[in-house]
Order: structure tokens, then sequence, then C-alpha cells
């Protein structure tokens, strides 16, 4: 199942001309901080001098887990649809803020364990209704997974051929976390009990029984290591199709905004087979889940809000987006030195 | 110089109820985590179960200090004239993000040392031109100083009048820093050079110069506690008209924004003054000024943004704005579990 992106380094030209563009603008040099060193990745990432974010999108993956029935969550399986048709319904903490920001939202039925009725915001991409329980099996065929990672890059190739170049990948699953732990685990060698955490909830007992059930997996499944194996054994449809939504967005140049832990472990299956997509991410938030702060070091990283979120659903990304906004409106709007007659440093 | 300022605390009543329905979201419970307590904070200040912020307003304080020409700044005096120029074109970073979150912007001359133009977003409330250098006597009389407390709290009485609920203080001023390590140091007892900054971005040599003069203010003012002497003392205009902004707008049961190290010890003063002003108030960013994370641990507080900002202006305020409004929009427009048919926890 060999994959077939190309994805460009962002030329480092610029570098130089967005670096001054930066210091001649009316402030201390370096004062806006964090926000410069990402109006600086955003213009190499556009190869401009004057960024913008366009039309820009999330896309929310929706899978069922098989894992579910063996009490990893502290929520049933059911939620998962309930919890789309929220979106459709426009009731969950992501429509607020997408509304909020302008940023359009699209639900992707990857895989969930029920019949949904059709709606103009959900896209009817389902693969199967629910993984497979990879304590006893993979969670899905090779070629069912091949299938997930063509779905979600086609998905991102239709947001950027509609004028697109800004897009976040959100997600639900109940179990979900419990995959992504298992790949964290597998593809960064952090010890397993680093990586799991307690996901929409669970206390200390139940934490313990997740993290027994999720070492059950280990033993069962051994020594494994490349990439789409894994995540065909022990991801969702949901991570599968971020990790194609991933790639193609970077194949396309789009400035791709990563959520949290389960996005950021779709995100390190699509950096072990492309490290070039890191270098169009911007990282939304820390979450409070376990493993999502080590995971952001893996990445060597810092991301832009730590507001002790653990929710999915593209929420921190949606939450962080005023931010990249600012970083591009300073770049393009400040008057420089010059301009506003201010005297530069003594 | 007595000051009447009556802050009521906010009521706790409310807060079970606000607590009940933030955990009736259709989200696991703590899951949105410092926008929780900000949604609940938020609604306690305003005393309602749908808060809402109303007319934003964002007042910018310049003055001049004496203590600029002893070289504690990276940047001549002339500059902070030039600032509020260029803020009044609206070519600031300022004036980007409050374009950007339509937060009412102006800025209040307390005490430029330059004559400045008319204009309908400036505010002419000039003291004097610039403080005395307190190295050699008190930056300003005690007359001066109560006349701009009183400045200050009758510029917010001014936006509450027109609707305002929600107001945030930003400042310039060449060598502001240096008043505000020096209050910082005398109202916490925290160790002068772990209050002493950077400021504009002076380097290791002028930072050491920086220290060593504040150090002769210290010797030369000696034992002060009484925080009106504190500030009439080593205070500039536009750090004492934040004081009597903030103790105005908790009267007026406003919510209050607060921007970064000079903001944060104008409301030192104003707190060990009133302390109740405390409750009123949400802190926006922690900044990359030298002194700041110890300010906000000497508040207990948990600032909402951590992005090495040092620009001042009330920038971190307008870029901390969003998670107001996803706050309290959260709070109002989220569908609860029993609305949207999603099942509870387990």
């Amino acid at each position: 199942m060999p994959l077939d992106f190309l994805i460009a380094t962002p030329s480092s030209e610029l570098k130089t001309a967005l670096q001054n563009k930066i210091n001649q603008k009316t402030k201390p040099l370096g004062a806006l901080g964090q926000l410069e060193s990402l109006a600086l990745h955003i213009g190499l990432c556009q190869n401009t001098l004057m960024p913008s974010l366009n039309n820009p999108c999330l896309l929310i993956f929706a899978g069922d887990h098989g894992i579910a029935s063996s009490g990893v969550s502290a929520y049933p399986q059911s939620v998962t649809a309930q919890m789309v048709a929220n979106f459709l319904a426009g009731g969950a903490a992501i429509n607020v803020f997408a509304r909020q920001h302008q940023l359009n939202l699209l639900v992707v039925d990857a895989g969930v364990n029920a019949d949904l009725v059709a709606h103009p915001q959900l896209i009817a991409a389902k693969i199967a209704k629910g993984t497979e329980n990879f304590l006893k099996s993979p969670a899905m065929s090779s070629a069912a997974c091949k299938t997930a990672l063509d779905t979600g890059a086609v998905l991102v190739m239709q947001q950027y051929d509609l004028g697109c170049n800004c897009i976040g990948f959100g997600e639900m699953g109940i179990g979900n976390t419990s995959s992504a732990a298992l790949l964290m685990h597998y593809l960064t060698a952090i010890p397993l009990a680093q990586c799991v955490g307690r996901g929409t909830g669970l206390d200390e007992l139940q934490l313990q029984k997740k993290l027994s059930i999720l070492q059950q997996a280990l033993t069962h499944h051994g020594h494994l290591t490349e990439p789409l194996t894994l995540l065909a054994t022990l991801g969702g449809y949901e991570i599968a199709m971020m990790v194609g939504a991933y790639l193609q967005a970077a194949e396309s140049g789009m400035l791709i905004m990563v959520d949290g832990f389960i996005a950021g472990t779709a995100l390190l299956v699509a950096s072990q087979l492309y490290p070039q997509v890191l270098d169009y991410c911007v990282f939304s938030h820390v979450s409070s889940e376990q493993g999502h702060q080590a995971l952001l070091e893996h990445f060597k990283v810092k991301a832009l809000l730590n507001l002790n979120l653990r929710l999915g659903e593209g929420s921190g990304i949606a939450l962080a987006y005023p931010l990249l906004q600012s970083a591009v409106l300073f770049l393009n709007e400040m008057a420089t030195f010059a301009e506003a007659g201010v005297d530069h440093s003594e």
C-alpha cells in the first residue's frame, strides 16, 4: 500500500525579507513574541511577504472504535453518533467557536456505528460501522486503511479547490484516546503509561483499567514499526482519514492547524511517512490529556494556547484561530518606524 | 488624600447555578478547562446566568517619565509622543488587534512630554509634561497623583455611561517599566533584581545599569509602605490614571481586562487600596518582561495567554479578548445533554 504524496519543503528564500519586515514594525524587536514566529512561519508556508487566510475550514472526522466495548471510556459508544447529530444541529462547543470565527465547519462520517441522516454539513464517507476491537484483531484491514487515507486526501482537495488555504482537523470518537495512546507509544517509544490519559474524564481506577487493557493490546500485537501497519492495527477510521488529510493539505501547500492529542497522533503517523508535513503545521493548543505535552515536545514545538482543554472536535483550533489572524494582520497592517516617524532604538 | 470607592464583592449566590449550567453542556465535565472558570467568573461578576460583553473598550494611557533621562530604556523619550501619533494614525499593533476584535480604542494623554494635536480618539488629560526624575525627587506631587486617579475614574465612568461593561487598560511610556519594577518591589517585597526586566529590549549590560539606577532610587527614598505615597513617589501619570480606572471599573461592576507588567503593577497599587478590585479582573497574558510571572503568582492567578509578548499598549488584552467572547458564547449557546439527546456519563 504505497502512498504517493509530493510534499515540498517551504522555500526559506523569503526568511530574511520576512524577518526584516517584522523588525521594521513599530514595536521593540521581538516584542510580539510567539506571534512574530507565527507570522514568519505563515509567510514562509505561503511563500509571500503578504500572507492571507482564505476560506478557513475545519473538518471534523467522526468514527467509532471496537475497543469502546472493553470499557476504556467514561461514555458509551452511542455518544459518537449523538455528538455528530449535535454538531449538525449547531449545539456543540465547536459550533459555537466556529461561528464566532467564521470557520467553515464540515462533519465527516468516517466510520460512525449508526445510520446517519443526510445533512448539508455532513459528508458521508463511512468506511464501516466502527473499527474492530484491536484486543482481538487489527482495527481495520489494510485496504480499509488505504481507503480512509485516500478519502481524507480527497476531502482536503475539495476544500482547496474552493479556495481554502488554511485548514484544520478535529475528531469525535468514543474510545479514540486509546488508539492514539498506542500509536504514540509505538511511534515515539515513550512509555505507554505516559501516553495514556483520562480521555473524557476517567477516575484513577478507570485510568488504571484503561492502561491495563492497552497493555494487553501491546502484548497481543507485539513489535510493530511500520506506520501504516500500526495505523491499520490500532487506529480508527477518523484517525486514518486525518492522516491522509494532513498529507494532502501539505502537498497542496495549505497552512495546517493542528488540534490536540488525537489530532496530534494522526499527525505523528503522517510525519513518519512524510516528515515535511510538519513544516506546514501550526499547533493550536496543549491539551490537558496526559501524553499531549510529551507529544508536542517530540515534535519540538510550543503550542499557541495552554487552557487545559481536553475536548477534541477541533475546539483548540477554533480558539487559537484569531491568533493566526492577528499574526497575518500585524504583518500586513502595522506601520513601520519610517512610515510612522517613530525613532528607532538609540 | 483619602479615596472614596465603594467596591462590592460579587455575589457568590449564582455560583452553583452557573457551575450546573456549565456542567450540563454537551462536553465531558471540565473539558473546556480554563474557559469554564472564565465563564463562571464572568457570570459571577455580572451576576447573571447569561453574561454578555457590551461595547468593550480599551483605554491606552500615555505618559512620560523623568527617569528616562537617566538611561533606563533602549528608546529615547520622544518615542512616547511618536507612538501616540502612531496609535491615532492606526498603525500600531494595538490598532490592528483592536480593529480585528472591534474594541473601542481611545488614547489618553496622561502626561506626555509634548504638545499633542487634537484627534477624535485622543483624550486630552495631561497632568504635566512628564514626571520628575524620581532619582532626585518624588515623581509627582500628591495633589497631581490624586488628580490622575480622579481622571482615570472619570474616563471609565464615561465609558460605563456609554454602555460599556467590559474594559481594559493599556499604556505607553518610555521608562515606565522602571516605575513598575520599583512599585512591585515595594509592595510585594520581592527582590528588586527579580522585578527589573529588559523593558523595550535592553542587553545584559544595559539591564545591569537599569538595576543599579533603580537601586539608587531605593536608597534615596528609603522605607515607604503607603500605596498612594509610593505611587506619587515612583509612579507615572499613566500608571496613576490606571489605578483610578481600575477602582472605578470595579465600583461600576465592569469586567476588567488586565494587560501585562505595567498594567499589573498599577493593579497591584489599586488592590492594596481595595483588594476587592481583583474580583473583577481577568488576566489576559503573562509577559516575557521579568517580574510579570512573579506578579501573577503574587495575585495567585493564571493568565489566559503565554506568548512571550512584551509590548504593552493593551496588546495582550486585545489578543485574549476572543477567549472572553468564547467563554460567554459557550455558556449562552451550547446545547445541554438533554437538549441534544446526548447520553450523559455512564
